[in-house]
């Protein structure tokens, strides 16, 4: 069975955590709105999402479709490709640990997004500029150091390393590494900062990143760069001091 | 077995939507936080967020405790109390299903709670008072009614109703009945309007609000108000015309 992965088809977002979980275990895939024609990506997605026949009607994009199945929200469908593929543990409370973990990240990923556009998602960034700032600010001294801080701890307490959950890897380490390269893209000078007191986060970013499918994953052009239409944007005037 | 339930104590909050689960269905748990002398509660939680010996420790509450497990976050511990006690389906497909409409929901709360937060948490609602207000005013006009509408059509496409998945509910049920009596106490105006609109959600809401062990459990002191310093609050100026 192929899968079919229905995301914008111009940045990484959210879709990139599905991506790398579908990479690195090597799953056949259709990334569907960059399979078409150019241009016609948004309008196979609108038509999934605006399809009156569907009982179970999606909310957003990402989805991924498993056969007759479709599937919802970044977390549930890492739950799902997780237990499929050997990226999670085979017990149910280490499932529901790394799922806890990974709404953590999707709570992080949210206040990132936030960041640029604390007003809303539908203005332009030119249009809360100024909010933009202050809440900028107050991510940088507040809940950046939380977040890292926390993902830190929980890599220190793990048994054996470099992985959360020790020697095998599992979706939330691939989350986390995208994060990461995400916060460096998006907060370089943030980020060197931070650097010294995250050392475990940084190693672990640096492994997932040489894991054989994802190096030639991240070299292929089917690895879409940052830009400033996603969730990790560079913006000098956020990046503070 | 007694479940423990730690979450702030004078907030309905995120444990809200455990709370509902448990009392539906009548499931022994002691909420930490509210159950020791008054004002000891936030230490009590303080205390597990800071325990040093934690091999998984937690970022937030809601926490739930089930015997030796510590399970994080609202959406994560309604998947296990869902399966366990029936509050959702038996198969795989639905249970992914559900999780993706109770990730959906958290998306919607989270959104509530930036409109009078839109800048940042740790600030006073009265710091950011002008972005509040501009925030508000998006949110009323985009996103209520696109999370308000995708949910009436999930329900206008569920088989028989009047739940989300047919005749019986789940836990999804529990928090949308929350969601909309939130809703209902922060944005009175605009949820009158919206009434018309969206008659199966309301007529789920008014549903879950009779389901016996719930009528008594909202009758009885364990039911916290909303209040201004939860996600749902009422602030006049936001409930824009």
């Amino acid at each position: 069975m192929t899968y079919e992965l229905y995301y914008w088809p111009s940045i990484p977002g959210r879709g990139e955590f599905i991506r790398l979980a579908l990479e690195d275990v090597q799953a056949r895939y259709e990334d569907v709105a960059r399979s078409g024609p150019a241009g016609a990506g948004p309008a196979r997605i609108m038509r999934l999402l605006n399809g009156g026949g569907i009982t179970r009607p999606p909310f957003a994009p990402p989805l991924l479709k498993a056969g007759r199945q479709l599937i919802s929200q970044t977390a549930n469908i890492l739950l799902f490709l997780g237990e499929r593929h050997g990226l999670a543990p085979r017990d149910a409370a280490g499932r529901l640990w790394i799922n806890g973990l990974q709404l953590t990240v999707a709570d992080f990923v949210a206040e990132i997004h936030d960041t640029h556009h604390p007003i809303a998602s539908g203005l332009y960034y030119q249009d809360q500029r100024r909010e933009a700032r202050r809440n900028a600010g107050e991510f940088l001294k507040e809940r950046l150091p939380k977040f890292l801080g926390y993902f830190e701890t929980v890599l220190a307490r793990s048994p054996r390393g470099p992985y959360l959950l020790g020697t095998r890897a599992s979706y939330v380490d691939l989350s986390l590494f995208q994060v990461i390269a995400g916060l460096q893209y998006a907060f370089p000078r943030a980020m060197a900062r931070a650097a010294r007191r995250h050392r475990r986060l940084l190693a672990l970013h640096a492994r997932v990143r040489e894991r054989p499918h994802l190096a030639a994953y991240l070299a292929s052009p089917r690895r879409l760069a940052f830009n400033e239409q996603g969730i990790f944007r560079h913006y000098e005037e956020l990046d503070l001091g």
